[in-house]
């Protein structure tokens, strides 16, 4: 399974013309860096979390991103209200575990929204895609600890019980489904000292979920697009405080040449 | 009507002389952006929501700005709180009804608002001016999707119910009473990559009313203010992160010249 | 009592080889630059606040940091949840009274942690610190209004009551405890325009006490790391925008050289 950066191109140029909104319930952290990825890559962000309104703004969304970084009681069952009613409208749901295993609520939390509401593609790193399956492993906080091939493997499993695609991200990026898997081995260990880049990935997943129709070529793109954002960005920057900045600068000027010069992946 | 650099920028003299404390009860996505953008100004920004303690709060601050960005019900209730305080206070509320149009949610609190706390300055792209009048606009999440035109007619009745100042912000701001409307035609299409220049617009209107009695002027000033910080910003900036940056370097250097140079305003 | 740029740098080198885990509840200003902050000294951030998690997160932290600046019931709640399991397992809390005497309920909430909960830090300006001891002092906002000489006498009573570590930040940075005081005078004018540094520095003070068993000690180098950083990105910055960049990337390359060259203190 190939990816080609024409392919990756034409969804960009579908994300800036069409301007899809995506809506997100994110956490506290990275809800400003979210808004602003999205925005720069041409989408149209909506962040609303209130459960009066957020059947509503799935109504006008055309994909669905829960991030469950910073949880609390009412904002889980905004994020199934959410869930439920994208669902219902067929649009995609992209779900994000920040620091599954970490915590039995994280955990927990993350595994019912799976379990009841089927999301397209799940993006974590190898200790939260780990820590969905079985209680065996442990998160160090929100970054990971795991081993890439143990959660590959559980990824595979994890694909195949609730049938959707997985990303188990990190210096290579997995993506997974039950039959395959892609390599993406774009980005920069610059990207690890930022926080909300693996958010702001899942919101990715979203914007191209929004376009792409096949949710393993959508989350394919998005995270091809965004770790060559992110070393194009980190090329040019001092630090992981210039390559917040220079990331979404690259993001909103990403042209078809710098993705068929940087892409690099493997079946 | 006129504005000239020179009264805009003694406005500007005496916000970063006095200081001004500005409550806002803001959303999360843009709570740092616009607690960065009034001390570039000069003002003396504080964000605090708890029920208990926002009516201390406006009794020390200049001006209160409201955003219900990321609404929840005690979030409203806060907002009603502090409103009730400022009137007594009879210090200036700054509205910004964002997303009215996209859900019921919104679009009742910000009438409600309206209707019982009298905001002297509402500030709002054209669908959400629209959405706060009737039932007939739909806002496209929280972009604009109106035409400015239908939206300043219906400012202009907005503002003779209300006996407030309206601006309909976009490629042209219109700021409008129920008799005057001023055109202000600062800024740059990137400024739209960013999230939040909306919420930093009103927040600098209530920095502006802070020290400029005629909510009108304020408003003007402060409108003004925020395109010529944002063109010129644009001018050195390679894409919507590094925007962000120098918009904020911008506010903080910007010169009366650069206002007397940029500034086009008409009638 | 000195501190020598060799220290301050070994123990940089310990945060950046075990990247120790600081749990942060904090305020939703600040949480994207605290988390950022934390990362470029090469900490782990966590951010958490829900009742139902915050005792597991403290377990797997190496220091607790608190911070009231956008206080509710149910965070106050888990603040003191959380710090309660921090004296069980014996990690230092560290605590930012944002906002202390500017309302009723900060100060109170402030008061009570401190009395219950025994920080071994507390960071804040001089009249959060003096609002802290008695119900004289008024704070302007989150702004430092009173004069550094009242705070530091009343910072030493604290000291000796509470047996903690208190540091009154502003142009000097007076770290006191019952029987010291250490002044640093680094830092910048400009870094006051830029909204939360002085959750950063508390930030830090997490981040130092997680390698540094000795909290005096701790502070110092933190307070240190964060003005010698600051001035040497506002040496470089055109405002207030481009200095939280660029204090980002030189928090990130601190060199024990930049340290050495810029430390003042003063016993």
């Amino acid at each position: 399974m190939f990816i080609i950066a024409e392919e990756i191109y034409k969804s960009i140029e579908l994300i800036r013309r069409q301007s899809p909104i995506v809506h997100n319930i994110t956490n506290y952290v990275v809800m400003n860096s979210t808004a602003n990825a999205l925005l720069a890559i041409g989408a149209s962000p909506v962040m609303a979390h209130a459960e009066e309104e957020v059947e509503e703004m799935v109504n006008i969304a055309s994909a669905l991103v829960i991030n469950i970084g910073t949880l609390s009681e009412r904002w889980i069952h905004s994020m199934f209200k959410a869930a439920h009613q994208a669902r219902k409208k067929d649009i995609p749901i992209i779900l994000d575990p920040v620091g599954a295993g970490a915590t039995v609520y994280r955990t927990k939390t993350a595994r019912d929204l799976i379990n009841n509401e089927l999301p397209a593609i799940i993006r974590g790193n190898a200790s939260e895609i780990m820590a969905l399956y079985d209680d065996e492993s442990r998160t160090k906080g929100v970054d990971s600890a795991a081993s890439s091939d143990a959660a590959v493997d559980i990824a595979q499993k994890l694909s195949k019980i609730h049938k959707c695609v997985i990303c188990v991200s990190g210096p290579t990026d997995y993506i997974i489904d039950k039959e395959k898997i892609m390599k993406i081995k774009n980005g920069h260990p610059l990207m690890s000292r930022v926080t909300g880049f693996g958010c702001t990935a899942s919101a990715l997943c979203g914007a191209f979920a929004a376009v792409e129709k096949i949710p393993f070529a959508a989350t394919a793109k998005a995270m091809a697009v965004m770790g060559i954002a992110g070393e194009k960005a980190a090329g040019v920057s001092a630090g992981p405080g210039s390559l917040q900045t220079n990331f979404l600068d690259c993001l909103y000027c990403l042209s078809e040449n710098d993705i068929s010069q940087r892409l690099k992946v493997e079946a």
